[in-house]
């Protein structure tokens, strides 16, 4: 489901689901990770991921067929995004993403946990838990955290709406916005740059960069506080409803409770 | 002191002490967080807050005649403007920040708790503590640190100049500048995006960044040190100078001591 | 190796090595924490650090010759360039930095270490540890991560090429961008408006901020596992190899242990 | 289900379930709380928690039967013990345990919340989620380290087996062990003298030790590992055999999945 | 008012102001800290403190003649016992406090404070603040913390009854109890080990030791709320009623506002 | 090195090097670390570490011949101890250490590294650090924290004198003190109900208090801070002559410098 290639030290790993617009399934999740995995075995400098040149999404976001409908937390530590989150930000080399095309729900995440965001103009990034009505992870919220100040993350999240690539820049979300034609050798050209630099010393700058972007502690009493709130949420009758909607391709109406 | 209307879902709460500046005296503050508690028992999904249309300034601010004269920390747990922080903080619905006029010291606090934050372009923040001679708490300052990069929250207390609303937007401070004749209408067409969504979803999303926004956990001793050195400024000729210049409309004379 | 002046309640020290390229070398760097200290006894009420007028090169950074060859942290706590950042993150008033020329390595954390920084088009900074190296230390990661945002910041550290003034203020990392014939009247009327405010109502909020931005607790066992990564670093051929390319002006090939 | 009585500033509450072995039910835990709060309200300036003389079990800990079978978490935010917990810990005055009879499972975290502990010799103390196959939640664990050191918490959490009052005094888990008939006359005492203290004074240095206590923030990566494996417990057939073999009365086959 | 002398290594300090009862008045307090300073620029490798012999109280506290009367924090950054404990925290080497007597209030978080105790059984601790309607500080109640199990603290600071050094070192407060005859050549004999011992070695643990027992973050919301307690305490009447009746040696009436 | 044997779903793992003192080698603690990771995949429920019956040394500690002369950090991230200590902190069952004969160095943190401790009457614990002259490490230093109260450790850590079993169990360091005939019936029954208990449950309240007692964060200026005093301690003579006068079994002559 996923492509893998390697060319002097760059690493290449390219989403190649397109029925299911990339959506982030166990099966792909497994096959990121799998592809992460090896690369970290040899020597690869540098990870480009992306999808097929053309697409119109780059990646759907969660499953919703894999959700649970209801009375169990479904963004727990398994969840498979979980696990690609973490495998990318233990990485031992910086991971690029590439993106052309929409980007949605999880898949926003799974983007901003990449050290280096490259992207074409017409690309456009929507956060869509509260149109769905699923109650988002701790560790999921700080990822958007650690990319865009505050503010801008309460808009993406609360409003659900799509924000394109410039704009995405021009907030700090993304490093560099590049016209389609050029996006490519850009991304190419500066994956280069950093396969020559000093593996080791780039590692461990990352991983410290890693720990202190975590360094968000939480009181046990807050954090269980938050867990019982989420558990509203995956209990209430607007989870059930957000899913079905969306299985139904209709919009949902949700009651508050 | 402050109206409050409710239309579709969405809560507007309008700031009308307009002699007094609309300054943040117990009396407004009060009156505001009265209207919030009053949302967050029926069914609105949002919330805006804004001051009369055409007006100069939005907000002066703290109620400089209810500071104490010295000797006595003047920005306590108790000052209302910590009150109405805490009360938009936990508010279990967005709230968005509508500004037209200039803003001035505590309000532009009051500004930054918001969610979300539309401004017109001829609008102005000035943070004003360093002009008065007043010793900001640390709460406070974690809602500027939350609200823009360290560089620029050095630079507009250290400085105490007003800056505008297009180079706030810049700096990642507020979402959106809107012309005057266009703000009213594009604050309500986000707010009604934000109500259509999942409340319960987005309460859990704005709790847990709430949450992690204050992760930002100081040693006793580092507090007690803080302390320390605010006393000393409440303590100082400085800060009576700086509170009586103020009443007496003329510039402080700052000794440094 | 830095001259001093005080006018006006603005004390300005300047960069004066240039045939070392205003590397930190041990004596340079006591020297500015020399004419700190002198600053702080006095009533200076704001700093500007600048380098002579017309230089191609604002500093060098580290003096890489005073670097171990190998086998010891080549930065631990007493490293010239970590007692000046701490000198100046202490300094009781607002410390400007005012760039024109090229900043490198350690210069770059020394420039983002200053309260409030203003720089001319031309003006660029590379973070170039990767490209010699050098595994940096955690206390450093901290300054970039206060400066900017963590995606620029890995792709500033990862890439090591240098980033021009005009995207540095885009991305937060420096206040304002001023051609050079009006960089040192910018500066001087910004520390002007400084000197008028209250210092102490100033030194506070500059102490609070300090702590907060350090509010970044890091476990032992997390810590020690850096520490541990750190010396699998300088103890690498790859460490010596980029040393010994510097010394020698040429460039290192890295082979990633 | 509990009696409650004011004498001289000191509110005594008196578990009086004995059929249900003082069991906490909902129903008798909304009754303690009910309680505490009245209290709070008055001038109570202490408060005693005890059984009626003579019991055999002070209390028998969780009511099992309202435990849920398999797939959700026992013991969630809102479970009756853990708002029973934060209601002893926020409560403004000091509450002591007078311990007569053996106690169970949660039964031992309400005593050790309590801030005082006084018993006779003959009671005794068992911490059971192993022996139910339960996933302790971490603020639970909490109560535990704030009550003893690490190695005797261990001993107590990993052997389920009971230790009396001898033992748990001279471990610091208890403050006093007094034989049986001077045991009321011994607590009342002690009451007393805390009723002639400062109320405000005692308030502030409760509140204090509550929050210094619980200055053991966890990284959300920490924590929601932690969730991740608590779901396997409450997933796993020995969750569901543990909860059997209780409500059977039978001893249960623990197979570690 | 504190003698001073060094022997093999040695440096003793002996309070010497029995006329006040060895009161902790700034006087007392600054000539400990000098005679501290002095020894840690000698070769002195342990620290003793101590009362002349036979004295029926080691130290009665704080001098209460030099509190505030009311409307200011009596314990803030610069009281004497604050800075007394910091200096003995901070001191290079170890401090033994060796104890005859009684202890009384701040005396107890002085002697707390020391790295070993020894005492006589006749000595005996009591924590007084809640006798005099005080508000004790959060960095005090650290001290207590550290220094024994949160339950005995909370009897202490609750009922303000002197606690015998029997029990004190049952419960871990104090290292060893020594009969009043051997007490100086047992304390001499342990300081002379350590004083054999490699003194860089065991600075470095003392710092590690202080680090960790420090490492109890609390949020900065957490802490102004705590400010809020004490300030409604220190503006009580029952503070100023605590302060007249040891003033006019008789016992006070809180009335708990 | 280590002899291996499991019964009845209890592991025994047996230090067998006598002649070496049982010192924690590279070759003995890999074995340690393979024999706990191979019961670690099979139904392995409790694990007890013992020595043979008989010795008169359970363990020496370091082997200080493995130790660098100087200029290197001798306790880093990969020293064979905090491999051992990390090993046991996260094995999935309880370790029960079971002691008979003396305990020395870095074997004492080994024990203390145990969930539950059982020992002879005259066993004995001396932590030596300060009589060879090692900067002991932050987590090292944890360790003994969670292991016994800050007075206790700072006696034992200063004086570098050997504690025996009956006062290490009265300050809570270890759990039960038991005659030496009895000394394995004991260990094998207190591991064989816990055998008894649900290994899931166990296992996660295991982890829970893992992570609690870890949660001591510092911030990475007070660590880098440590860190650089415990430079000085290797980069010192004293240092070098602890190592030295260890190796010829003389005593030390410490100059602290
Ligand atoms: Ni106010
Ligand atoms: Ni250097
Ligand atoms: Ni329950």
């Amino acid at each position: 489901m996923a492509l893998k290639s390697v060319r002097m030290a760059i690493g290449i790993i390219t989403l190649d689901n397109p029925k299911k617009l990339n959506a982030l399934s166990h099966a792909l999740v497994s096959s990121l990770i799998h592809a992460l995995n090896q690369f970290a075995e040899r020597d690869v400098r540098v990870v480009i991921l992306r999808a097929q040149p053309g697409v119109k999404v780059w990646s759907a976001g969660h499953d919703v067929g894999e959700l649970p409908e209801g009375r169990r937390d479904p963004l727990g530590w398994d969840d498979p995004l979980r696990n690609l989150v973490r495998s990318i930000e233990s990485h031992p080399t910086p991971v690029i993403a590439m993106i052309e095309g929409t980007v949605w729900g999880g898949a926003v995440e799974l983007v901003l946990a990449c050290d280096i965001i490259i992207a074409v103009p017409e690309s456009t990034f929507a956060v869509t838990p509260a149109r769905l009505g699923v109650p988002y992870n701790v560790s999921g919220m700080m990822t958007f955290m650690s990319a865009a100040s505050l503010r801008i993350v309460k808009e993406l999240a609360f409003t659900a709406a799509p924000v394109d690539a410039v704009r995405a820049e021009r907030v700090g979300m993304i490093n560099h916005v590049v016209a389609v034609d050029a996006l490519e050798a850009f991304t190419l050209a500066m994956a280069a740059t950093i396969a020559d630099n000093a593996p080791l010393s780039i590692r461990v700058m990352k991983e410290q960069l890693r720990v202190l972007a975590g360094a968000k502690p939480v009181s046990p009493r807050g954090f269980e506080k938050v867990q019982g709130l989420r558990r509203v949420v995956y209990d209430s009758y607007d989870y059930a409803e957000g899913i079905r909607a969306f299985k139904e391709k209709r919009r949902p109406a949700f009651l508050g409770r």
